[in-house]
This record gives structure tokens, C-alpha cells and sequence, in this order.
């Protein structure tokens, strides 16, 4: 018999492709809604990147029947302005494009603490960057009727992993990446490090690299714990010792230098980038993975619209989130 | 906050929870048949475990609409019944319970291709072994009308797995398995190496353990090659290097001395189970395995009777099988 060779056996899936779902959700619960939402974002520089994204976002929002408003305005009044739409009912989100500030001064940070908590489509409130890493997912335990928001671009990966079928649904809730083990390049505040713990809260074995080294986020031996610890290697445990073993890798460095090196990527392993630049050779993933996701974007945008809706959805709920946004520095309750 | 500390995170999944769906699928193919079907069973030994599987067999068979004969014959009539089933249009399946003749002799082996192909439920003809290791899905390539049957046991397992979400369907039929790497504990030709390249031929890497060493049965790197290719290692290679990369570990080693040496089994892997004996000691499995299987025999008389079904929609589709039983011996065209 002759053999069969195809060129590859990877799978490519566009981020289009996989926002689809998420976009029908969103249409749904909307469709139960009694007004129309509306998210205001405010730009405050003169990045084209964030101009571009303010762009995109505003353009989703309009073609999936939110209401959207690009706020330009200057450095000097974005906190005023900020804790002007914390109060307008009429603003269900707000956005705000960073960086505002220079980075050393960490007034971007407070910026970020100023967005109202039942307004914060971004999920960077410390109340919920805390219940995401503790993995708590709600805002009003044991009730459980106010949803936490998590982060846009961790979560799109999450969702990315969940359509791909790693999360397996026939384990628990929770529990579903209960030995996966994955490699995620990349250890920012902003998206590196809040997707490592997510991803090891639900029950994965997670190598977390970057330039200062590698640290492994589990919740221990069995998933025994609630919620993620971290273990932090010395030097001489590598990237070269975390590919090899891992189901999946995940890559978001930016700038167009850095690639993952292919030849010690595991054969059929799945390939996942978030970074704006190509972090896997193409078409040389293609000879190693077996499902390859070039970009995540569009993903990313959808669950910004899911997390928009679920903020409506948390405010109709008609009850005071406890200890409300003034209450945020410090107070967390547990 | 408290630590939430379950006793484990591991589900255990029955073998008849399984099988439920398999026996509903069947139960659906019966309905749009003209004819019940019929399954004779040979006995020809005195073997309790073999009265016991005949016994089995028959309740399912009665429980699942399917008549069933057990027909208990001396050893030296066994051929000559077998060839009159063979032509009686009144029976659609053979199954025949062994060992009947000493084991050295292979005049079992002789026996088992006796059996007429279009009635060979158990799937022993060697046409059909030939084709579940040349990964042939058809009889009639490329009309590809008439299925090729599988073993029963191993099929099972491959069924377990597609239960469990090892598979993963948003990958292309075929190619289900690549990324996932599997260790299955006894490499006998009834179900071990079977199930080994079954695996492999689904995309899988697979480690075959046995007593006298491992075998790797792959595609190829990139599952490049239409079915699995096997590489012998020398014995500095154990089982040590293969169970700790496994994320899913089979075992079916008879007796009640053997125990997988779970200390080397990787945190959250999937454990299955096919000996009729324990061969992971549990509860301690629990404590290691993301899902684990303890036994598989409701599975494979599922597969049993729905191999019985495939029998008759391949006899019904009213086409000649190429080759047909008597051209069997070493007339295989592919």
C-alpha cells in the first residue's frame, strides 16, 4: 500500500472562528436586556496602539448592539473625569486605554484602582484581580448571583483553551485542566502572570517563564488547595526543561525577536500566541503542533462584550456589591 | 480564608455508565432492522471464567433485543458447527469462547479463522486484524460501505477514551489522539498490541510495556504516516521512563500481583484498568489520577453487540465482501 504523507496534520483555528460563540452569548443575554449598554472608554494619549484598539473596540461594540463612547481627553483631567462617569447612570463600562502616566511613577495604577468597581469591563480593580488570583468567583459569596470580572486577554485564553477542548467538560467545574501541563512565555502584571494563575486555579500544572526564570504555579499535589501557589526555580531549570513536557504553550512576548524554540517543542503539542508579533515560526508550527491559534484578538474583544454584559447584568441585580468601590483599598473581605 | 481541602479530585467513571451510550446508539441501529439479530456462542471447554463471559453475553444480548444461542459442543466437533453456522442464514454473529485446544498447539488460532468474516463479531479474522493494523477502515476501499470490525476489548478502551474527552474531537477523525502520550501495561495479541497500535493509529505515542521490554508505537513525527510504525527499546528503557510523560496510563496485567507503581505516575493522568483484576490500588490511585476507569467488561460487551450490528448492516447492504471467508489465507489485497 502506498503511504499517505500529508504536508501536516496541524490544525489552524482563527480567532474569528472561536469569538463566534462567545458573540452569540453575548447576543443572547442582551436580548434579555431592557436597555442597551453603554461602554464609555477614555484615551488619554497619543499611542496609535491604544488609538487603534480604542478604534476596534469601539467598532465591535456598535456592530453587536452596544452603545459605545470614545472619551479624549487630557492627563490632567482623567480622574475627575473618571469618577464623573462612576456616577452617570447612564455608563454601564468604562475603558481606559493605557499607558497614561510614565511607567515608573505607577499613577497608571491608581487610575486603575479609581474605575468603580461595578463599572471596571477590565477586571483590574483589586477586588477582582484578588478573587482571581484566590480564585473566587463571585462577588457576593455564598449567595454567588454577582459574577467576579476577570481580566480580558487571560480570560480570551481561557476561552481559547475551552473551545480547543483542553478544558476537559467531563471533569468537574474547576477542576478541568486537572493534569494538563503548560507553558505560558510571558510573567506581566497585565496579562503573563493573572493567566498563569488562572490557568493553574483550574487545576493545571503550569510552567510560567520569563526573563528572570521560571516559576511553576499548581495547587499542589493532587489539586488539593483552593487556589494556586508558586514555586519559584533557581537557574538552572529552563525554558528547555518546560517545553519538552508541556501539553500546551502559550506565547505573548512582544516585540518580533523572540520565537519559541520549535525543536524542543513536544510533538503534537497545542501552540497558542497572544503576542501582536508571530512567537511560533509558521510555517514550522505546523510541523510540531497539533492545533495551532496564530492570534487571539478578536477572542479578546468578545469577552471584553462578556464582561460588559455580566457588569449590566451584576448592576440589574439590583443589590449593592458589598463594600463598593470607595471601600476597595485594603478592606478586601473574605 | 479557610483552605478548602478535598480528599481527592479524582472522578471515577463506571464501566456501565460508559456503556450507555453504546447500548443506546445500538438500540437505535436495531430499530430500523428488518430481522433481530442473532449471536451464537460456541463453548467447547470447561473454563469457568468462559461460562462466565458466555452467561454474560447471552443476558446482555436478551436484555438488548438480540437473540442469543449458546451452543455447548465437544472439541472435536467444533470446526464442523462453526461451518454450518457459517452458511445458516438464520445466524448473524459468531463468538466463540476460548481456550479450547492446548495453547501450544495453535490450533485455537486455526479455529478463530474458521469463523466466516461476515459473522465474526469478535473481529479475530485475520483480514480484520489485518486492517485494524494497517489502520483499513473499510472492506471495500474506495467505495467504503462496509465497516471493519474491531476487537472487542480494545475497542472498548478506545470507546472509554472517546468518553472521556481523551480524544479530542475538534481535531480531525483519525487524528484524535496527537499530542497525548499513553502507557498500556501487556503487550498480548488479544488485546495489548491491539490496543497499542489502535492508539497510535489515532495520533497517540504510545509506550507498550511488557515483560520483555518497551515498544513505541507512533505515526512518525507530525503523525505523518497512515498508520503506526514501532521501535523496540533496549532494556536500559523501562516502564520508569514512560509512566511519568504518560497522561494516560492502561493496565491490564492478569493476576493479583501486579500493582502500577503509582509514585511514578504523573499528577492528574487518566488510569484505566482492563485486567479482571485491580492493577492500580485504590483509594491511592485517587490521590494521583485526574479520572480512573477500574474496569471496562460492561464496555466491551457494548462494543460486543454493537460489532453484532455492524455485522448485519454490512450483510444487509447486500454486497459481497471482496475476498470473502475462503480466500482468506494470505489473499489479502490492499
Amino acid at each position: 500500500m502506498a503511504s499517505k504523507e500529508p504536508a501536516h496534520n496541524c490544525k489552524v483555528f482563527l480567532a474569528g472562528t472561536i469569538a463566534r460563540g462567545l458573540l452569540a452569548e453575548v447576543a443572547e443575554g442582551l436580548s434579555k436586556l431592557d436597555t442597551k449598554p453603554r461602554l464609555v472608554g477614555f484615551l488619554a494619549n497619543d499611542d496609535p496602539a491604544a488609538r487603534m484598539y480604542a478604534d476596534w473596540s469601539a467598532k465591535t461594540c456598535i456592530e453587536n448592539g452596544f452603545d459605545f463612547d470614545l472619551r479624549i481627553v487630557g492627563k490632567e483631567e482623567i480622574e475627575e473625569r473618571i469618577l464623573a462617569a462612576n456616577t452617570d447612570s447612564t455608563v454601564h463600562g468604562i475603558i481606559v486605554y493605557y499607558p497614561i502616566f510614565p511607567r515608573p511613577s505607577g499613577q497608571d495604577r491608581y487610575i486603575q484602582q479609581i474605575v468603580a468597581l461595578e463599572k471596571d469591563v477590565e477586571g483590574l480593580s483589586h477586588r477582582y484581580v484578588f478573587n482571581m488570583y484566590q480564585n473566587i468567583r463571585f462577588l457576593d459569596p455564598p449567595t454567588n448571583t454577582l459574577k467576579s470580572i476577570l481580566p480580558c486577554t487571560p480570560l480570551a485564553v481561557v476561552k481559547v483553551l475551552e473551545y480547543l477542548q483542553i478544558y476537559n467538560s467531563i471533569l468537574p467545574y474547576g477542576n478541568r485542566l486537572f493534569g494538563k501541563t503548560i507553558t505560558v512565555i510571558n510573567r506581566s502584571e497585565v496579562v503573563g502572570r493573572p493567566l498563569a494563575a488562572l490557568l493553574a486555579n483550574d487545576g493545571a500544572k503550569v510552567f510560567s517563564v520569563d526573563l528572570d526564570g521560571v516559576q511553576i504555579f499548581t495547587r499542589g499535589q493532587g489539586i488539593k488547595k483552593s487556589h494556586h501557589e508558586v514555586q519559584v526555580q533557581d537557574e538552572s531549570f529552563t525554558i528547555r526543561d518546560c517545553l519538552p513536557v508541556s501539553d500546551v504553550v502559550i506565547s505573548g512576548v512582544p516585540g518580533d525577536k523572540y520565537k519559541v524554540d520549535l525543536s524542543l517543542v513536544r510533538d503534537g503539542a497545542v501552540c497558542v500566541n497572544f503576542s501582536s508579533e508571530k512567537n511560533f515560526d509558521s510555517p514550522a508550527v505546523k510541523e510540531k503542533a497539533s492545533i495551532y491559534i496564530p492570534a487571539i484578538g478578536k477572542v479578546t474583544i468578545a469577552v471584553l462584550l462578556r464582561n460588559l454584559l455580566r457588569l449590566v447584568q451584576n448592576q440589574s441585580a439590583g443589590k449593592k456589591i458589598v463594600g463598593g468601590p470607595e471601600a476597595l483599598n485594603g478592606s478586601v473581605n473574605n
